[in-house]
Parts: structure tokens; C-alpha cells; sequence
């Protein structure tokens, strides 16, 4: 087959009329589908359904330290919790806050905090005159917002196969006392899914912040998310790294169940240094008198230790990972073959993170949506939404059912093409 | 019997002689007792276990408007648990946004974001040289924990048996802009069990704020907890009456059900106007991206509707309403008969608030705690802990069990007469 770049001028001319007529067809056909949304199916939530009887009015609802978790107390979650999510992300349970039911909620807390209070007895960052975030792009767009929200200036790192250019996160961490954070998802990356190499993990402990306040956000959002068995990604535990070279408090890291149990209904963490657990909990004895202890203990008796959460995780990825194959195999017989269209192959997470010819995004997004087709906004995983070379799509293939992922895929691909040639001919 | 006040130099020196020699005796017996915790005791919470029934493996998660309620979305609460929750505080659902397990919490993140980013376009709260919110005493310690740690200056505002005293609530709120808020408690008022009378939420209601952004922080923590079910106190729906003297947004109205179901699992409510729900709701979209809906399902499928919160209540008060009629009982006996001590008779509520002569809370509170008796600290329900009076102690008679009730007490009166007639005996 041809790529567009080896096509003449009449091929092009040729091929897009084909297009064209193809997609009016399509868009006659009426559909209604959807590749936007990072959810997972209904088919993932019904493994968890079990998770509703384990406890019952019959069960005695104590911790195992012996406390009666239908009442008021425990700032930072019950024990067993605590050992459960320090070994899914393989840290100790005095370095872990369990929260409420979202991760996001925690993220958004700590940086209002460093506004308000400042973190450790640093300046409040409401009192400085310019506070940054490096953002590795493509990224989260929920991270993204949370920065933008409090008027933080957000710097966009490339992002390479092994995690974001530390070259230049070393550069601006270093250098720039206004640089206060960086956005990370380590493993499995939102939308990529990248795997942070262990040089890199070693680079980011390895930093010498200018800035005494400087922390590493490390969304850990993807932790045993992995699609295959055989080809599951390790990667280094930020917080022994830190420790090791001589940075013990310079990370905040998220984890959840969101995607593990139920979105909405599960448990969420931070794990950090003793300093920073003791900066955060004065604050929070102020917020909150606990979160919900009974949720925790449900989801402790469910998933019963990390393996169990790992037997879990297997069975949602046999779910969706025909899911990815599919659609990375269309991508693979329709895009890439004409030379239209790049992505990394995921072996994690939730996303395909699709790169379009530069300046085609938006492009492609608006007649998918002409056509029935719902993506993610093009820019979305950008700061300021806003995508410089105009390229990256993120592809959710989780949510819908499989038959609706392939219509969509191939509505996708035929948009994309009819797009990219309209391109190319235009630059003959 | 005599009071402190007609007792002799002699008739006083005898009573303390006596009464230390059995404070002594009690001290000796090596008593663990608590009267500090607004907690509810665990027949109480026994009371609830039928809410881990009330779904399983095998029911539909679904709100009555079709969602999956175990995935990800709905950001303010499913319908069925906002009509549950309006029509507990009398409201339309419209008002209504459901958050997490604590209304505590809410209330946090009203402040903070007032803080931050301002009220409906108002200047934020941080940007301002001062912030004042007026304080209700005795009151809420954790409400004044919250003010505190933003650096707002706390004004008592001294509780009558209608409520706060409106004439200097005017007063400060009509023409000071510095004044931004108000804590109320307006049912069974912690700790005094004061209810507002129809003429005070009126008269909040009428309030012409010198501040745009004035807000009355409405906390109806305590909005079905009756002790009697032929005397229960109603209050005006502040929401409406705010409406009626056009004032619609002056009010961010708060409740949760945790002392209805569990404390820390149950859910948490904020009431406002259209104009507010939209102004949080732009903020909220960035911190989180919805709260437990399946706990908002489990509630709803326990209680049915606010029939059911109201039966389930009285099974509650029959189990404290005989703790809160022992420990009056004892305080009549022994202390008002005496002329050292006064309090309101609550009729629902969490506490009873005993006014002890001036002067002598704290030595209470510290000599109750040698005898193995430990108490609210004194100074607790007010700003910055001070007491001006010295004289407040908030008994909470929930959690213990009567028999420990009736020790505790039993103590907490000695302790009160030795205190007492020393300072009668000093005054001499």
C-alpha cells in the first residue's frame, strides 16, 4: 500500500473523493457512539459486584486494631487499608493517608493547601508572585485544570518513550525557585502509556530543587492496570528513590481503586514522607473528622490482599484488551499503513493516545463528531487545552461494547484519512 | 437544702472537707470514664446495620434515572438522595448538592473557596486585609477550628434561649464589610440544645449586609435529632424566608446523616440558592468528579423516604433519652438545688451545656480528669478556646452507657460542688 506521502497529486485527488462520498454515507447512517470517556465498561464493574456482600448486617464492623468503624474517627485510615494500598504501591502503610473516593479530590487538596498554608512551613503560594508547573504533554487534562484553577503558570515538557525530557524538567527544577510541581503519571501514562524507565525515576529522585517547596505529583493512577500477563511493567518506588538520594520529602503520590473497583465508590490514597504526612494531617484534622472507614473495610475483605487485587486486575484486562487490540489493529491496517498517523503501543492503563499529521486534530475530532463519533477534545490532554502542533487525539476504547469500539474505530479511520489527504493535497 | 450562697464560712468548710475526702475516695478507684464525645453509642449504630442488607451482588445500581451508579459522573448527587435530603431540611432538590461523608468538610471547602477564589465573583477572602465571621457561644468547636486556621477574626456573639442575639448580629453584620459570616447551629444548638425562634431566622432572614458576599453558614446538623416525640422543635426554612426578604443567596445551608446512620459513612448535603449551586458547582467540576453515589443509593433504599429518617430517629432517641434524663436528673439533685450550676433543658440535640459558677470550668474539667473522668475542655465551644467566662462545660451524655453515665456523672457533680465551695469558701 501507498502512504499519502508517496501518493501523487491525482491518487490523492482520487482517494479523497472516495472519502468523501464514503463519509456522507456514514454520516447518513445515523450513529451515536462514543471513544471519549476513560470509564470502564459495565462488563469490568460486574467483576466488583461481589465487593456488595461482604459485609452484611451480621458482620462485625471493626478494624483490626479494634476500633468500631461505625463511628466518628481515624484521620488516616483503618490499618488493614493502609497495608493494602502500601503493597499495591509498594510502600509502607505509615506512609499512606487513606481518603475518600477520589484521588483527584486529594490532588486538588494538596495544591490548595501549598496556596493557603504553604507546604512544611513554606511561603503560601497565594503570596508569591508567580508559582509554575511543569505538565509532561500529552498529559491529564484533570491535572491540568486543577493547575489552571489556581492560576499556576504550567510549562509543557515533551514527553519521550521513557517519560518525560528530564533533561528539561532538570533544567527548569533546578534553575527556577518559581518551579513548584510537576504532574506525573508514572506508569502507563494518561493518554501514552508510557512507562517511566528506571533512569528517569533515579533523574526525578536525583533533582535539586531550587525551590525548597518543589514536589513531585506522582499520580500512580495506572499501578496494576496492566492489559497482558506476560509484559507488565515494574517501575521504581519514587519514594525509596527520593529517600536514597537524600530527597525523602519531595513527592506527593495519588493512588485509587477508581478503576480497580468502582469509579465513584472505591478508596483513594496519598503516600509521602513522615514530614509531609504530619504537614498534611494538621491540616486535615481541620477539613474532616474521617473518611468513610466502613468503605475502606469493604474493600479490604473483598480483594482480601494485593494478589487478590492482582487476580482482579487480570480478569478486567481480559475484558479490555480486545478492546485495545482491535483498535490498535485498525489504526495499524488503515493509518499507519498509509503512513497517516503514529501511537505508542500500550501495554497499561486506558488509552491510546493517537497522533494525527500536525494540524489535523481538530480537525478530525469535529467530523468524527459530525458523524456520530464522540472523541476526547483535541488539545485536551494540553495545558490551556491548547496542543501545539494540533495532533494528538486520546482514544478511550474501554467503555464502549466491543462491536460499538469497531464501528467507531473505523469511522475514526476513515475520517482520518479523508482529513490527512485533504492535508497532503494541499501542500502539493 | 441550702445553697452555696446561704451556706455560713462554716457550713462551706464542713461541705469541702467532706467532699475532698470523697473525691479522694473516688480518685482511688481508678475510673476510665467519658463524657467528652459527641459520638453516638453503638446500640445506636446497631440500629443501622440493616443499611448493610439493603444491597447486594444482586441489585440493580441504577438511579431511578437510569445511571449506573458504579461508574464514574454525577457530580451533585443522585435524585433520589437529594429529594431524600431536601425534604429533611425542608427544601426543594433543586438546592441541594449531595458531597461525601462530611458536612464538615463542605463547610471547610466553602470557606477555602471563599478564600481562594471568592464568593460569586467577590473579592477573594485572602485578598482582603481582614476577615471577620461572627461566632455564635457557646458554639461549635470545630466550626471555629475552621475560621481559625484561615486567620479570620472570630467575634462572640452571646446565645439567648431564642438564639443568637439578633440586635448584635444587626449591629455588626449591617455595617461592617469586614463581616463575611456567621456560624449557626440553628436547631438543638451544640451545645446549649438552643432552638431559633421563628422571629430570629426571620430576622436573619432580613439581615442587610454591609458585605455582598455576607454569608449566614446555616449548619442544621441536628435537623431530625428530637429526644421527644411529643415536643419537637421546628424551625422556619431559612432558604425561603432569605427568599421572601430578597435576600435569596444569602445562606449556605448544611446537614449530613451522620449521626442518622454511620458517622464517617453516611452522606453530606449543601443547601443554597440556584446562584450558589452554580457557583460551587464551577469550582467542584476540578476537584473531584462525583461522590459515593452507591452510598446515596444505600441510603435511599434504607431510609425509603424522610418518614423513614424520622422513625429510625425516635428508635435512636428512645435509647438517649433516658442518658440525657439521668444527667439532669443528677444535676438537679445536686447541683441546681445547690445554686451552682444552670443549663437549658434540651429537647434534641447531642449535648447539654452546664454553666458552672465563673471561674471554675477549667478547674472542673482538670480535676474531673485526676479522677479518671475525662470532659470537653473547657473553653472548647468558644473562639480560640477562651472562655471569657471560664464557666462552660459541654457534657456529652450519648456514648457512654448508662451505667457508665451514671458514674461519670456522678463524679463530674462531686468534683463540680468541691470546685464550687472553694470558690464560695475564697469569696467570704
Amino acid at each position: 500500500m501507498k502512504t499519502y506521502q508517496e501518493m501523487s497529486k491525482e491518487e490523492l485527488t482520487q482517494e479523497l473523493t472516495a472519502l468523501k462520498a464514503e463519509y456522507e454515507k456514514i454520516k447518513g447512517m445515523g450513529l451515536a457512539l462514543d471513544m471519549s470517556r476513560g470509564k470502564p465498561g459495565a462488563d469490568q464493574l460486574d467483576l466488583s459486584m461481589g465487593m456488595l456482600d461482604v459485609l452484611d448486617s451480621k458482620t462485625a464492623l471493626k478494624s483490626e486494631n479494634g476500633t468500631d468503624l461505625r463511628n466518628y474517627g481515624v484521620l488516616d485510615g483503618i490499618p488493614e487499608a493502609k497495608k493494602l494500598i502500601a503493597d499495591v504501591i509498594g510502600t509502607k502503610p505509615e506512609n499512606v493517608i487513606i481518603y475518600g473516593n477520589s484521588s483527584l479530590n486529594i490532588m486538588y487538596d494538596q495544591v490548595a493547601r501549598a496556596e493557603m498554608f504553604g507546604i512544611c512551613g513554606n511561603t503560601p503560594w497565594c503570596k508569591l508572585d508567580k508559582v509554575k508547573f511543569l505538565c509532561p504533554v500529552p498529559g491529564y487534562d484533570r491535572h491540568f485544570a486543577i493547575t489552571e484553577t489556581f492560576g499556576i503558570e504550567m510549562i509543557n515538557i515533551p514527553m519521550t518513550e521513557n517519560g518525560p525530557d528530564m533533561d528539561l524538567v532538570e533544567k527548569y527544577v533546578n534553575n527556577d525557585e518559581t518551579v513548584k510541581g510537576i504532574w506525573c503519571v508514572p506508569k502507563y501514562s494518561n493518554p501514552q502509556g508510557v512507562v517511566y524507565s528506571d533512569e528517569t525515576v533515579r533523574r526525578f529522585a536525583a533533582l535539586k530543587p531550587a525551590a525548597a517547596d518543589f514536589r513531585i505529583f506522582w499520580d500512580n493512577a495506572y499501578v496494576v492496570h496492566h492489559l497482558y500477563k506476560e509484559d507488565q511493567a515494574q517501575i521504581l518506588d519514587i519514594l525509596e528513590e527520593c529517600k536514597k538520594a537524600g530527597n525523602p520529602d519531595m513527592v506527593f503520590e495519588f493512588c485509587s481503586t477508581s478503576k480497580v473497583s468502582f469509579p465513584g465508590s472505591g478508596i483513594a490514597a496519598i503516600a509521602s514522607s513522615e514530614t509531609n504526612i504530619a504537614d498534611i494531617k494538621k491540616r486535615l484534622t481541620i477539613q474532616t473528622i474521617g473518611h468513610d472507614k466502613i468503605n475502606q473495610l469493604r474493600h479490604v475483605k473483598f480483594f482480601k490482599n494485593v494478589d487478590g487485587i492482582k487476580a482482579h486486575m487480570e480478569k478486567q484486562a481480559d475484558l479490555i484488551r480486545p478492546k485495545f487490540e482491535l483498535v490498535e489493529k485498525i489504526f495499524s491496517d488503515e493509518l499507519a499503513s498509509r503512513g497517516i498517523g503514529t501511537w505508542m503501543h500500550p501495554l497499561g492503563g486506558y488509552f491510546i493516545s493517537f497522533e494525527a499529521p500536525e494540524g489535523c486534530a481538530k480537525e478530525i475530532v469535529s467530523k468524527c463528531k459530525e458523524a456520530g463519533v464522540v472523541l476526547t477534545g483535541a488539545g485536551s490532554p494540553f495545558p490551556y487545552k491548547k496542543d501545539p502542533k494540533d495532533s494528538v487525539i486520546r482514544i478511550a476504547p474501554t467503555y464502549p461494547s466491543l462491536a460499538e469500539l469497531e464501528q467507531a474505530a473505523n469511522v475514526f479511520v476513515v475520517v482520518v484519512r479523508m482529513v490527512a489527504a485533504e492535508k497532503f493535497l494541499a501542500e502539493k
